[in-house]
């Protein structure tokens, strides 16, 4: 991939441990860099299963231009497409969701079977070859009734060890039983990256989401130790050792896994206790779902989240589970997809209220998408430097950024021999 | 006139028969070409007669960044001119139409004839020599009433040719005698191409236009022959010739001359039966207005169909007229100007209802809007590939590329030669 | 200063006495190269002493992406720092206004002092230097109580010789004692040069600016004399004389001095006679507020105007001030802010209703964004070429463009050797 001198230059000068020079948050061309070298390559977290659970039901997804329709095939296998007619490049569904027999374009009516096969054409001619016209189609993979795709050729193979590792985690919670309660689309007027180093630190917890820190102990995120909280962070140890212990004993695998930046495919996960009533993210710590997921029977098994990179965050608890798919819109916009799920058999009114549900993670997005408002316009600022994050609540903002350089290094060109060889000469 | 390289390569490359490269109906380059060498170079239809039926009367014609200004001055001529004040560049004409007995800038009262010469200016000194600063004139040709206008130095001389064959087919409906009864201004998100693509074809008006077919036969517009639509098709045909035949005694020109990508100043036009009641393109397709055209007599004279290259088409009914502009505002958004033209003693509420008269375009225009958005969206996203045009219902949008094609090639030196040994080199 | 071969040779061909070629209006290299050869590196006026009278009370400044922060400190001095975080760039002070403390991050609570301190971060460590993330400081010019600030690391030192000399002509109106009674920002639809332009003459005020004409006099910004208008200029010039004389002996300052084009830090300053009651710009010429400024006793004390490069203008009269502050957004909008000052004492309501004291500029910031509006529409158009200014009328515009492109020149390396031998090459 060819990137110009400027573009490499400011790749190969990144600082590690401080955030980056303004044109990464901003400019077109690396925002079409990040598009190709990162969105274009990896694994992506698009949806759930339930989101889809009948044959002919489809979601689209938005990623700067591009359009993919995800899809149940008659034979329940989940397929995705470029969602662009091979006629006249027609955009062929609509909207978020639906439900189609087969994919009709509404321009001039070409359409495909729910595999991509081109199967009717009007006025094409005897000799006209559908075969040769199939919808484009874009990779799939599920981890326990979550949907990543690929729009690469090759994807990274190493999407087989984080589906082998991460099943287990995921498996009691059963997502593929699980109904979208609600869901919200929220656009952050900021540029993607601003939206994950937010996600990926509590630093700015305490004094901005209110809601949120009901349920969360304020040491799961990182912290800067000190004589003052010596005694409540061997508390917060002590109940995490016992707890996970009381899970894993359970068949709920808790222990923390991270490969933020030592994989292609890379992700975190752990389970880790929630404050007060210990139940859940809502704003009593108790579940806000009466009908537990799957076979669980407990309440009080804590918050499992999973990370990945480049685009989510995830979850799980006893009676619910939040999923976050965060999709570049432009260099200054990003749309953050948030699902809520619970037991397809539960019922709305009796066992959920989907408002109270919803309520943690809907104002504590709207606080993170005015955070990332704040630092993008203060990013423009011709005033701004890069400046440090913290090595105890922001190291994991580090892991991701370092794994951007590295992804982006790695689609370059741009060795890390290279980069020896030129900082040093 | 100079290019870029990747852009003479994406003009040399262009594959016959398949719609074109994304940056064709995107990219700010290829626009800012197609203004300067297209709607910069050609003769641009923009309105007609009646908008401007007597002196000091105008209206703006918006092209890009660019307006025009055209005039009916004080001698009954037609002129025109960028509408842009010498001095210090101030817009001179507001809106869409309007009436006045000089041009005034309204900034510093510079005053300009209808003829474009600056008669009065203030505080410009005794020396100041007002003949150095006329407005610009745009070039004016008319039709039949219908007012066509060209930015360059010098226009093509074969819109003589247009004129000599076409006035003849005009004629009878007496533009010059008609008012605008109704006109409307939809601005369209796409590419002005995607917008002359689709009016180029009606493959998609089966499934797209319920109001439109009423009036229109299906085989007006191509088709793919089949044993099954033989004889209908057949049908059409003795219709067609024992139509023509009937129009042409009553001096109405109605047989087929097309010249889409054969000349620079290129058009096609044909009058095509109407089918029902066979009168008019209304939704009964009756006649919309009681008082007929210029001196007919008859109602059922079908419809007179006039498209030219770059940017028109119109429809002449024995009752009204239905005529078309496209004025591209930017790479992604497109004007589309249509008016319905009465004659100009039709009583509004009596021998006519302007709803009823432009209720079958009205919801058209609507509906192909949705298409060029629904493409221009599409073919933004990586996966879109340039496809087939059907040989039977899309000979008439090649033509369109052609012509454009020999065009962007004559204005920026790119040869059929070049083209030929570039390909075989 | 590096700039493109294109740019060079707009800024080298610039026709003295015309308007300037259109992509001064409206490209993204030349607005850029504004904001840092002019914005960049000049005293830009921001607002007033009374915008911020105590401890803690600041505003923002907005320029183009920039954003400033003015402060008042503990000392009652005026600071101004980038308003940018050194941590990961948030933004820190929202809104035109406000009063604060400290300067806290809301992000994660990076706490300066209102000298730029950075006193307080949570989980930095304790090896994190503190020192080295002082908030970036901007300096600061206060003149008789209007603030000025400048963005480069070493501002022009002239500042000192338009103190030393405007001081006198504001002080008798205590900008310190006065209060912001009413305050509007207006958007124009426009680049900021043809917000200057046009504010720089009055060749267009006669037609367009029915409110501002009612207490202006017709020669006090320029005319082409004529036999016809002969006495009448004749007696406003004996009036100014005897005016001025008569405001001298009180202690107001009254006679022109114009270094519009001869210093880095420009500027023009005159007191000139009010038309009909002669007090104050307002719609019956008479004064708008009671209670007068400072020490004031004489209400006829006409209007002194004050203008400075690149970006402001001041009227002050017996009973208020009204300041206008130019900042661009963009290369097509620009902020103009506006405030009118009266005695803090004055009572609203009793002494004066703001909306009767802002009633004449808030007509004609409006007619002026209208024009300013329409000159960006006109100049964007292909026809568009620079014209001539009026040698009477508009040579307060010229020397505007002159400054501007002798500061374009001195900070491209364009000096005028290099004109000269180039024009003559």
């Amino acid at each position: 991939m060819q990137i110009s001198n400027e573009m490499r230059a400011m790749i190969l000068r990144r600082r590690p441990g401080y955030s980056l020079e303004a044109p990464f948050y901003q400019s077109k061309e690396v925002f079409d860099l990040d598009m190709k070298a990162i969105f274009g390559r990896h694994w992506i977290y698009v949806g759930v299963e339930p989101d889809i659970p009948e044959p002919g039901d489809y979601f689209t997804v938005p990623m700067a231009r591009a359009s993919v329709v995800v899809v149940r095939d008659d034979d329940m296998s989940i397929r995705a497409f470029q969602n662009v007619c091979r006629h006249r490049g027609a955009r062929l569904c609509d909207g978020h969701k639906g439900s189609v027999g087969n994919i009709v374009c509404p321009y001039h009516q070409w359409t495909y079977d729910l595999t991509g096969n081109l199967i009717h054409t009007e006025h094409m001619g005897e000799s006209f070859d559908r075969s040769q016209f199939r919808l484009n189609m874009v990779h799939v993979g599920v981890v326990g009734g979550l949907i990543f795709i690929c729009l690469a050729d090759e994807p990274p193979t190493d999407f087989e060890d984080l589906r082998r590792e991460m099943e287990p985690y995921i498996a009691p919670h059963c997502v593929a039983d699980c109904k979208v309660a609600f869901e919200e689309d929220l656009i952050e007027n900021g540029n993607w990256k601003l939206t994950m180093e937010n996600n990926r630190e509590c630093y700015h917890c305490k004094h901005n989401h209110p809601e949120l820190t009901i349920s969360l102990y304020e040491f799961g995120f990182g912290y800067q130790p000190s004589p003052e909280n010596a005694s409540e962070v061997q508390a917060f140890k002590d109940l995490t050792a016992q707890e996970h212990s009381r899970w894993e004993s359970c068949g709920l695998p808790s222990v923390e896994r991270e490969y933020l930046d030592t994989r292609i495919t890379a992700y975190r996960t752990e389970r880790l206790p929630l404050d007060k009533a210990g139940e859940s993210q809502t704003m009593s710590s108790k579940v806000a779902c009466q009908r537990l997921l799957g076979d669980l029977t407990q309440r009080n098994l804590g918050g499992l989240s999973f990370w990945t990179q480049p685009n989510s965050w995830h979850h799980f608890m006893s009676d619910h589970i939040v999923t976050f798919s965060v999709l570049p819109i432009d260099p200054e916009h990003t749309l953050l997809r948030t699902k809520w799920l619970v037991h397809k058999d539960a019922v709305e009114g009796r066992d959920y209220d989907p408002k109270e549900l919803s309520a943690v993670w809907h104002a504590t997005n709207k606080q993170d998408g005015g955070l990332v408002e704040r630092t993008h316009l203060g990013a423009q600022c011709p005033g701004y430097k890069p400046g440090p994050y913290s090595p105890f609540t922001e190291e994991l903002v580090e892991k991701f950024m370092s794994w951007y350089f590295q992804r982006l290094r790695a689609e370059t060109g741009l060795s890390s021999a290279t980069v020896t060889s030129l900082a040093s000469g």
